[in-house]
């Protein structure tokens, strides 16, 4: 299983939590990613955690103000990238582009997608993974594995029934050990979340209890 | 074949386009719709033309200021509507509840893309068709069937694989009766066009030339 | 006072609410609109009443798709429209776009902000009139006139700093006599409101009600 | 002069063009800053140069993916950003939000306009300047002030119309002494550009020459 830890724009500390997820991955032996804001990339990368993008733009390189191009963001020491997180939707034609600009660069990408048929809809696209998220649960107590395990499993056959090579990460309200238990029976390889770590009083505590299901 | 004309917002007379595609249609028993405005869509309509928005929201009713219901355009007098043409792009998100929403509304519905690999990712979320239209070349003079043959044949392959109950329609640049026949030889059941017809000086010999290709 | 009515999508009769507003306005002596769909918007002209549309595109003609040509929305009966309301709002560039499409097509033009410093911002693009509506008050019960008549009086000031040719309108929970009277003694000349008519199970006796404060 | 170079999604060393700017900065006793991509904001602090964001999110902290908060931003080391670029326009509201975001955490704003009348409602904002850049120059080898000084001199006029206290910068086309000296003629008080130094083979020596009209 990948854990993979969104800070979004939340106000915790990026060093605390980078320092506390490379400890707990190398004492569990567990994948566990960090995916601060850009300009905390280089700072997150220089701790030694495993460091992702929140975000890519649809471009190689030009005139192109306020964008957040792959190539800057692998310099900084990205290794992979979220495309199309419900809080930054993109086009069909440029999750596409985003894909295309972040695999040229070396980066991992993860398609975010609302439900099974966006899901499959993303797998067309050949990234390396997509997540399925369903907004009503997105920052909640309620772990989508458990609300609706309907919806992880529905994933994993779209995406498969497209492109078999392409994994399915689920999120949303994931938590706890439990929550990550749940995700990897009904299929999926990977797991994201933000609020539980990252608002964590303890994110060295979250992150053990988040693994303690591995 | 399905010969889908949009008028954008070119500056023509959208009776006279509507009439001419309609007396066309009814003489050579060509399937022919015209998609104006959504302002025009009633005027439309009243010619007896089978009528087609160019784009609906991805909402139901409510709170929405500006936007396009599919009930509202289907009151007008529209049967269908394009969904993310490369003019209105949407999210992957949006493009699934505009669908959602004209299906609601018993509109059909043609999904937009710009190349095989998105007409596949469209063609998971099950539209009536997917038009595969390459931005290099909306709006020129060379159609997609002669240029670039492989689009065609790949995007119908792409989204055979995906659907077999998706049709295939394709646009960019077609604008003779050899155009609609080479699309059609390529596996299309559709073509989207535009200039060709709502920018010629005599728009039923432009139809009329169209379907001699059918 | 105008009293400016959008029907936004809900899923109102929308030829019912023009017929009351058209009749009320006669009897009253007041100027009152009705701002539909797009695709409504012939049908609403034909009743009589005063009509406007909800948006219109910062476009002339051309390659648009999906978009709401001024001429078009002009051509379907509409005298004015609205731009920017905070369900659709507009780049800076764009809404001096819509208004000088607007305008070129002798559409009347209300930009609306949220607070006294774009409604500022706005009138220094020199629309016939702004509208000021905090989006925390949209849909609510309590008019912007009542929960904060500083808003109304410093979006007075703000738009009259700028350009003294532009009127101030207020919207944000407007439904009652009281409510507009209170607007134009805080200086408003116009008043926009949807749900309190488009919603009211009898809207001629909600648009009666709301005028006998005039 | 306050002089910015925006290096946009440019394939140049962000590094050398800073280390450039800083020292003919010092050499030139004339203010220079460099704006990079958010990811490389840290790096072009750690040279000393003044750095600025290119674009900052209007908004506080919380559940934002891919945004780029000012706070982040300061922490990296810039001391100001750009708002509203041609290549990054925001909706009315969030040039506001944006605006307000960044002097909460006391970067200095520049809000970009296209031309005069919407440079007067973007300095009804309240930035610390506007800069004006009519796109069709951006990226050209003409300076504003060459090819059309009057737009400076009107946005000059706009904004001291609108409030005193907001400064005037100009852009497009802007890349050598000359047309920093014309700007200042004509009542500019710092000039943007970018491929003139971004792009130039000898960064430095596009920097001294661009100094030399001060």
């Amino acid at each position: 299983m990948f854990v993979l830890v969104n800070l979004k724009a939340y106000p915790c500390d990026p060093i605390a939590v980078a320092t506390a997820a490379r400890d707990v991955a190398a004492d569990a032996g567990v994948r566990i990613a960090v995916a601060p804001q850009a300009a905390d990339l280089s700072r997150v990368a220089e701790t030694g955690v495993e460091t992702w993008a929140q975000h890519v733009s649809p471009i190689d390189h030009g005139s192109h103000t306020g964008s957040t191009r792959a190539a800057a963001v692998a310099d900084a020491g990205a290794v992979g990238t979220l495309i199309n997180h419900s809080e930054r939707r993109l086009t069909l034609a440029d999750i596409d582009g985003a894909r295309a600009a972040a695999a040229d660069n070396d980066l991992e990408t993860v398609v975010c997608a609302n439900d099974p048929a966006q899901a499959g809809a993303a797998a067309a696209l050949g990234p390396d993974a997509v997540a399925v998220e369903p907004p009503a649960l997105i920052g909640g107590d309620v772990s989508v594995a458990s609300a609706d395990p309907g919806i992880v499993r529905d994933a994993v056959d779209a995406v498969t029934d497209v492109d078999e090579a392409v994994e399915l990460f689920c999120g949303a309200g994931v938590s706890t050990g439990a929550d990550v238990a749940a995700a990897a029976d009904l299929g999926a390889s990977g797991v994201l979340l933000a609020s539980g770590v990252a608002k964590a009083d303890d994110p060295r505590a979250a992150l053990e209890d988040l693994v303690s299901g591995i």
